[in-house]
């Protein structure tokens, strides 16, 4: 019930940012009140009981996603950004895209010092799992325990979630061949 | 009691990002759950009697602020990108960066068609006010009326809001010299 309500809030796109590829555009399920309340509801719900100390969220739709549920946990959120965006001491870390490399960072005292800190990883999307998969070795490198890494899409066919599992949980609210 | 306690979790970290500039860095006070809490409370607060339809979040950190307080209100949340982010048909705005200049885009039908729609604008910080400027421009653009402007932070020595207040509302939660 919740699942196609929230996938019948998702636009999708042809042959966007390229020919043959079906974009998935969640502006119009975040910009839904009641289909955006519903997502955080259930993900409040799924992570209440977790003992969660920080949600880190990646850039930047990942920060959408990450803040609210940090808001409606009572927890801390901490952005992991693209190079260069943060402006104190960071860890970062490379990962490969089509074509070349990219790399993200996070504070080295995003968890305030505290060793151990239970942190889910939060993103809309994960595909190949590359950025996914450099933001946990980013949370663990600080000092933090990845709980679990969540995503509101997972693009099974391309494996991203599959091989992330050998790192970290993966929670997908919605699954997509 | 709230505005010094949200004050004192900004770090400010000097000559960032270049000689002498005091740069405020808001990542403490979201990492900081009580604070963050507190803040999104006290804004949940001003506008739960607003009859808000959308939140529109300046991208990134504006989307931090803006998706948490969408979800506290129950509304939808807007995100206003930079160029070439957003995947559907987008109004676009330019303003003067301090050399050179940029734009930022919202999507055309962000407010589902809703004529007149109530919107709040919202981002971290507003120092010369370009980018906010531009974004109240594109929420009226697309039949949005922009209710109020929010910031956490007002560097008024740069007029930045004396010069919005000529469009709409402002309105900062703590500011600065």
């Amino acid at each position: 019930m919740l699942k196609e309500k929230l996938l019948s809030s998702i636009r999708e796109i042809p042959n966007y940012p390229k020919e043959g590829i079906l974009f998935r555009d969640i502006t119009t399920l975040i910009g839904d009140g009641e289909a955006f309340s519903s997502l955080i509801n259930h993900l409040k719900e799924r992570y209440q009981s977790q003992n969660l100390d920080f949600v880190a969220g990646l850039e930047s739709r990942g920060f959408i996603f990450g803040s609210a549920l940090a808001y409606a946990l009572g927890v801390g959120f901490v952005p992991i950004r693209k190079k260069g965006k943060l402006p104190y001491k960071c860890v970062a870390k490379s990962y490969a895209l089509e074509y070349g490399e990219d790399s993200i960072e996070i504070h080295i005292d995003a968890f305030g010092g505290k060793k151990g800190a239970r942190v889910l990883l939060i993103d809309d999307l994960i595909a190949t799992g590359g950025t996914a998969k450099a933001g946990v070795e980013l949370i663990e490198e600080i000092g933090g325990e990845c709980v679990e890494a969540c995503f509101l899409l997972d693009l099974v066919a391309l494996g991203g979630s599959k091989e992330l599992e050998k790192k970290t949980k993966v929670y997908s609210v919605l699954e997509i061949e």
